[in-house]
């Protein structure tokens, strides 16, 4: 593994990222954003099948206050918001693909297909 | 990012992983198993700090019944109870790995230290 004795310095690092991106969702609308430039919340909602508008408002705001995605008002009538991931936000896609990887694996081993 | 195309093959599979790993406690607990062999319960809740052992107790239910963790008791007396990780536990190397690496810079771009 990443180090033999379970160093305590290394799990703190671990525990910082995991608490930036805890949950189910962060990941999973960093992955929607990182595609096709600025998005809609609608578009958003969409994409990430299974999240609620209220789920997703809350999440937008964690990852926003950890600078991991950026929300633009446009000066349109009416106003427009789009939502944009950050450079800090793209640093996750070793994580990301990593986690696709394993997920693969995940499913023929315990789901079988 | 991974795709340029936010496949959602590619979301299923980040998605089947994330819920397998759900929550800041998992990884943890894997990565404090990763190293010196089995381990009793007292063992890992002092190694993953700030951990209930409530929580602890429910997040390893959850790491065995996916094939994560694998629990023994042995035939002492009183009977002794053990945690190791298993192979497909050890398949998260990587992803753990990249979560240290990524929190590094989190803590140094957010957390400024």
């Amino acid at each position: 593994m990443l180090t033999s004795e379970g160093c305590p310095s290394t799990m703190l690092s671990i525990k910082d990222a995991l608490e930036a991106l805890e949950g189910k969702w962060k990941l999973l609308i960093l992955f929607a954003l990182s595609s096709s430039g600025p998005k809609r919340f609608k578009q958003i909602s969409k994409e990430v099948a299974g999240i609620t508008d209220k789920t997703l408002s809350k999440e937008l705001k964690l990852l926003e206050s950890n600078q991991l995605v950026k929300r633009e008002v446009h000066d349109t009538f009416p106003p427009t918001v789009e939502y944009s991931i950050t450079p800090h936000g793209l640093s996750l896609e070793k994580v990301i693909a990593e986690l696709h990887y394993w997920g693969l694996a995940h499913r023929k081993q315990i789901i079988g297909k």
